[in-house]
């Protein structure tokens, strides 16, 4: 099945403590769709800028991506800058610039409302919602957010909520969106509002997934080094998104390979910076991944006694 | 095989986000013996001051713990008082009283210079010194230790790491005690401080296991409600060690295995104050959420393409 990702295209600079690059290609829906391609078509709902010329379309044609969608508009590209610490699970933004950004109004291309599973990644609640009322019976929509949303338009949130089947979530947010502390009771508590799937991300610290039939967690990969945790989230989603998205029909256990699929993905993403990595990916180092992540976390029954 | 453990009893004032008691029965050596009684004959090595009475006795006597290595002397038993927020992997120390702990010289009982596995408890790396050093041919000897000693008696310490085998410590101090964040250098460092076996114990975010032949992951088990994490570190001890003590070899398995038992324990203890869980807590439930964390944890393998 094809996914339509709706998301930001960016140019980001980033400082870690070990180095720092300005405008790399970056943005919520770049590192969701390049990740996501390694599974099923993807197809891209954006904006850019004048500056956003052919040679950043290239890793999205390298990987397949249907840039139909993405609208070219006078001004400049969004820029993010952000700096992390020893603590790669959190990124302290040093400026924010919208831009094109600013004025986006998610508009699909023809034929491409009837696409059957929908992401909508970490923007505004309300463009959220817009991307909604296009699209026609989908599958699957699933959706990210961030604090940013949840403190200033928590009512636009909920509203689209109600219309999402999965929400993937990093732990701090899911404790400020329902105010409990324990993410298994928030996540009951998100089930509430609408999402039958919550996907905790807990970077560092791997993954949970909360469904009606299923609990299910795994660690993170310990990354020997991570060299930027840019875009990890999104490369869960679309490592779990895409995966699910090349099947037919969702078992139990196909959840649970989906959340394994995302953190593969994620340990990819954090090796390097911006698109390095999954750039020159290869299907069989997914799989060869996949196969280290069984063996760091199988364990087997105690004998009987 | 029979396990002595060297550590702390203590009398425990705790508070938290819902509740507050007042001299509970604690200590490392406490919550360590009576997970471990469990799997393994255990055998006490501590002080406690002439307020320390019978029906204090009364929880390790229920588990069969060995107090024959239990001193008694004038004065008031070592008093712990700490508080935890939202985060319950971190307590604030309010008090500390060491009380008769100032005084206390580590005197192993006639013949327990023999027992075949031994648990340097968190305290003084010197008292630690001079556990091993009336230990005769201990098959295993393991240790944990803290913030406090890393910064005020680094040497002392490494002079007991020198001769330990099992490291069990927390994500924190491992960086600490390192210099490395990443917690699998970290491990490696510390493999070359003398320990084979680096257990990393990550509180709500579960445990690592890093040995030459193995690296090992399993997330913690998602405790619906957690009353007090006090002892958590050390039921998590008591459980990998005395369920490695049940056995007379140690495959690698055998050790993946540990790490889920202690894992299992330490989210009973976190379940209720002081020994309230452990205490009434029954072989069959240990059995049960083994299970119960082998269902969180499996996944399959991908399907062949």
């Amino acid at each position: 099945m094809s996914i339509l990702v709706v998301g930001s295209v960016a140019f980001d600079s980033i400082r870690t403590p070990l180095a720092a690059h300005e405008e790399l290609l970056g943005g919520s829906a770049t590192h969701f769709s390049i990740a996501a391609s390694f599974f099923a078509p993807v197809r891209l709902v954006a904006v850019v800028g004048e500056d956003f010329g052919d040679e950043h379309m290239e890793p999205f044609r390298e990987r397949g991506v249907d840039l139909t969608g993405l609208q070219k508009v006078p001004g400049r590209t969004f820029r993010w800058s952000g700096e992390y610490g020893d603590d790669p699970n959190t990124a302290k933004t040093l400026d924010t610039q919208l831009n094109v950004f600013a004025d986006f109004k998610p508009s699909l291309p023809d034929t491409w409302d009837r696409t059957p599973v929908v992401f909508l990644a970490n923007i505004d609640p309300d463009l959220q919602w817009l991307v909604l009322e296009q699209v026609k019976d989908p599958r699957i929509v699933a959706a990210d957010t961030m604090n940013f949303w949840i403190s200033s338009k928590l009512e636009e949130l909920k509203r689209t909520l109600s219309k999402v089947k999965i929400l993937l979530i990093n732990d701090g947010e899911i404790r400020q969106l329902t105010g409990r502390v324990n993410v298994v009771d928030a996540a009951e508590k998100v089930r509430e509002m609408g999402p039958e799937v919550v996907v905790v991300k807990r970077g560092e610290h791997g993954a949970l997934i909360v469904k009606e039939d299923d609990l299910f967690a795994v660690p993170a990969f310990p990354v020997r080094k991570v060299t930027d945790p840019t875009g990890a989230g999104d490369s869960f989603a679309g490592g779990f998104l895409g995966y699910l998205a090349s099947l037919k029909d969702h078992s139990r256990e196909d959840y649970r390979r989906a959340v394994v699929v995302g953190s593969v993905m994620a340990s990819f993403q954090v090796e390097e910076f911006s698109l390095g990595r999954l750039r020159r990916l290869e299907p069989e180092e997914i799989r060869e991944r996949y196969k280290a992540f069984l063996r760091l976390t199988r364990f087997d029954d105690l004998p009987i006694p």
